[in-house]
């Protein structure tokens, strides 16, 4: 179980992306490369929900290094490029989240490319989730780029 | 008026953001430098809430040069720091809306700061926005950088 994420927090690298960045646990990828991992989120807001992480540990949008976090948002735009094209989404969120209290769950900072817009998407887990229909969304993705 | 915002939309230089970046209209400004210009949202959905814009113009995430977008988000972070400090947040979230159905009102791009969660925060405009709070909401995080 991970704490209260806060500005404070130091690194904690048994959290759930660490051990997927390590292999520990496995995820549905749609790129990888040296530096960012981006892969489907298993309780998605909406079909298509695609995280992306750096490779580097860093918890919050003020931990990271600023050279990081230009690469992990050069990379995001790769990624958001094949995510939008993928789904034919007519419009897409980018979301980064920070503090328990910011609603951030793991304490390795990502961004969400969300189709459509937050301000109106459903909750974490608000569509389905299983595994195969993931890898199918997660294919049409993978050709996208 | 601005007609519906898509990925194929033409940077509209009439848009109220390059009217601000022009000085036509006023703006209660927190950061600003040759590349970037960070300003209080008139209709926040959260005390504090900030957008950083960039200088030059582009309509969405997937029309910004890698490189601005690279420069963007590292004014981002720096804005965000402030905003952190300034409104004692202990949780913020980073939002970045494209295309009409994306929730993107204003056809250039900008990074939303948002104290607390997106997921929980009231719609646009939920918290009062008169000038005079604004300004000494910029105040203490214009001190804070």
């Amino acid at each position: 179980m991970t704490d209260a994420i806060t500005f404070a927090t130091p690194y904690d690298d048994s959290n759930i992306f660490a051990k997927i960045l390590r292999g520990e646990i496995p995820s549905i990828s749609v790129f990888e490369n040296d530096d960012c991992l981006a892969f489907m989120d298993i309780m998605p807001q909406r079909e298509g929900h695609t995280l992306v992480i750096p490779k580097r540990p860093a918890v919050t949008f003020l931990d990271i290094e600023p050279d990081s976090l230009a690469n992990l948002i050069k990379h995001t735009q790769i990624v958001a490029r094949a995510v939008q094209k993928a789904m034919n989404a007519d419009g897409f969120s980018i979301v980064q989240l920070n503090g328990s209290k910011g609603g951030q769950t793991v304490p390795h900072i990502h961004f969400h490319i969300l189709p459509g817009s937050i301000l109106n998407a459903g909750a974490h887990g608000a569509i389905p989730s299983d595994p195969e229909h993931l890898a199918k969304v997660a294919e049409k993705i993978r050709n996208a780029f």
